[in-house]
């Protein structure tokens, strides 16, 4: 295929019209799920202040970043994710809107990592995140655009499941073991390898600590362990009709250290277990950012395109649901202006530009071109209606392409009938 | 207003939420008025491997750019445009389209500019391209495009005014006076900046061709220069009704090397006389860029969003049409749901969700709030109904936040009455 002397670069994707329809459905199915729940959106720079990113996540990024110097020798870095950002803006901004902000952002990223199927060095996500409301109330309202999302997508209740946990449970078992802060951070990176790491490893780790792996165990198991704010976080939802796709696993603790309560994973249902999202509690993050001046607790989520459209591509009704949209969406006109007679060139241009300043879609042949070609074009374009300018104009053919039937209108009230036809493709004839 | 410890860098923006939906706007009016010419979008990668940029543009931008090594040591480089990564595209998937491609990309660019009024290190670009017809019927579609764009953003003809030319007759021209390729492209530089350099200097440069400043302006000023192609252009602008729009001007011949025939300007008709959007034919760099195995002539305009955005700010019309679109698009809700009585927060906590699910855009307070400061929350977020989930509940009070009248609905029935009421709010009750 590489016919240029060019090739994109390993891990950037070219989106070719059918790549970017798919891209359009996963942004458009986000972007109304987030708004339908009452969020708005923004979008933060795509290089920052390096700094911003090492003071964020203390450096578990640093190995993967695009990082560089610009030609006035800054040290800035290609967004590895939005988070940051969003406490940079939430800190200096947040005075100038009523609490809770209800806010999203779908945007692209950047992770100098190997590509591998389901993996590249750029990737979207959809990031949405409550700030300036510490209740689980608000987690509660992240869970509901969490599993509305996955609605949207066409996913059924057993397609996937929502795992939920806390890390103020571990903190309190840490704590009463005795553990400092220091420690507390080594334990939850032990627990995050928990159902990876092979037991005689995890067995070593822990006894570093003090702990066994047994008791660990036990405490993962015991469901009188959840948490006050998941007992909180799980009535809310049940009010809601929701309380089904939830479950307590103190297993999950997300990798990433600025998280500090609840903490959840959106998983695919299926033997594979792949996270499709997940997110947490991260109260102490803008104030960690404005050194301490902004105190603004938060909790967010964020969920990456290639996971769900793997997920999507796997699971026969998301994907004839996305099939049918596609399909709509790729459609390059409503109407196709058959060019039947050179001489009538004119008049058809005229055509082409009315219907389209009336709103509807049109494409034509740009140079003399044979009619049963033109038909051709017609229908690789995904165009209801080729209408057939001939030696009758005004009057002409409306050819509707699905049926194959055939209509005679006439060029005065063409308008009309083509808008009536496009919104409401089963109505009668105005001509 | 900077309370964190972090800036934004200089010349990239924020976009806060105000800031994000006019860029919707913008971009939204973009992709209508592209599709309904039947265009269809894609999008190339934000990173290339900097010879393709060099290689375009022999070095033109190659001083303004965001370049760097990766980490695995490769020269890359965040686009300055997308053309050179559209000629990359099509030559390499070209023959899986039936031509002409027409395809349109609207997608953030980076130049490391100095940063001023109207011009940033990032900006966002709508790019329309044809590929695959070298005849002038190609630069009217485009042209139908770019003037369409204007009239979609609520410009009148009087507000700018679309120039063209043809690079073929400076070449003519050149031809006549012995000139040769690279004296052509020495002079064409003289030609882009004969309306901002002085007399004396466009003077010495010219006569260093064998040239004299009076020449050149008598050819520009003989509306009998106009060429072939820019007559072919302009019947065919004619019959769409769109030939007021143009106007023929030799003085325009866009700076980039790359441009071989038809070229023009959309300029903003006031003193100022800003390029709002540019573009013409650039029939032979999928040829350079695919080392000649590719040949496939092309003709395409870029319209970026500063000067765009400026323009609609500083006139009236285009401002008001903007403004009653970001109403409706930041309306953070189409519904608010007050909690009234604590008591009742799960069965407001369902209707929330069942009206979400009816797909209507539902806000809420998530924490216990003081009656009247959820009716002033209803009306920051731009909602349009507030429904009161009191005592009486399943009888609840709907209030019509604009008119202030009220009425009494039943939880019943409740997601039709809304879905009527959403979408005819003049309709009468069903309740």
């Amino acid at each position: 295929m590489a016919v240029s002397s060019f090739q994109s670069l390993p891990g950037f994707r070219d989106f070719l019209p059918r790549d970017f329809a798919v891209r359009q459905y996963l942004q458009e199915m986000w972007r109304a799920t987030a708004r339908r729940h009452g969020f708005v959106e923004y979008e933060t720079p795509l290089l920052e202040d390096t700094g911003l990113y090492l003071k964020k996540s203390g450096g578990e990024l640093s190995t993967q970043l695009f990082r560089f110097a610009d030609q006035g020798g800054r040290d800035i870095t290609l967004r590895p994710e939005v988070t940051a950002s969003l406490a940079r803006l939430a800190a200096d901004h947040q005075r100038d809107f009523p609490k809770p902000l209800k806010w999203f952002e779908i945007g692209q990223c950047f992770r100098y990592e190997k590509p591998q199927k389901g993996r590249g060095r750029e990737f979207f996500q959809f990031n949405v995140d409550i700030l300036g409301e510490s209740a689980a109330q608000a987690d509660a309202e992240l869970l509901a655009v969490a599993i509305d999302t996955m609605r949207a997508f066409g996913f059924e209740k057993d397609d996937y499941q929502v795992r939920v946990s806390d890390r103020q449970a571990w903190a309190d078992f840490a704590a009463k073991r005795g553990l400092n802060a220091e420690q507390l951070a080594t334990f939850l990176q032990i627990v995050d390898k928990l159902e990876r790491e092979r037991p005689e490893v995890l067995e070593e780790k822990l006894s570093a600590l003090g702990l066994q792996l047994a008791e660990v165990k036990e405490f993962i198991a015991n469901p009188d362990n959840a948490s006050e704010n998941y007992r909180t976080l799980l009535a809310d939802l049940r009010a809601r009709g929701l309380g089904e796709f939830v479950r307590w696993d103190l297993s999950i603790v997300r990798g990433l250290a600025y998280y500090t309560g609840l903490v959840f994973e959106v998983f695919d249902a299926k033997a594979s277990m792949r996270a499709v999202a997940g997110g947490g509690r991260y109260d102490t993050l803008v104030s960690t950012i404005s050194d301490g001046k902004i105190d603004l607790p938060a909790t967010g989520f964020a969920m990456g395109d290639y996971v769900i459209r793997n997920l999507i591509e796997e699971t026969t009704h998301a994907l004839m649901q996305m099939e049918v949209w596609l399909q709509r969406y790729q459609a390059g006109c409503d109407v196709y202006v058959v060019v039947d007679h050179e001489e009538k060139r004119a008049e058809a241009l005229r055509l082409v530009t009315d219907l389209r300043t009336a709103g509807i879609s049109v494409d034509f042949p740009l140079m003399p071109m044979k009619f049963n070609k033109q038909l051709q074009r017609a229908e690789q374009a995904g165009a209801r209606f080729a209408l057939i300018v001939g030696n009758d104009f005004p009057q002409m053919k409306l050819k509707i392409l699905a049926t194959r039937s055939d209509a005679t209108v006439d060029a005065e009230n063409i308008i009309q009938e083509m808008i009536h036809r496009i919104h409401r493709p089963d109505g009668p004839l105005l001509a």
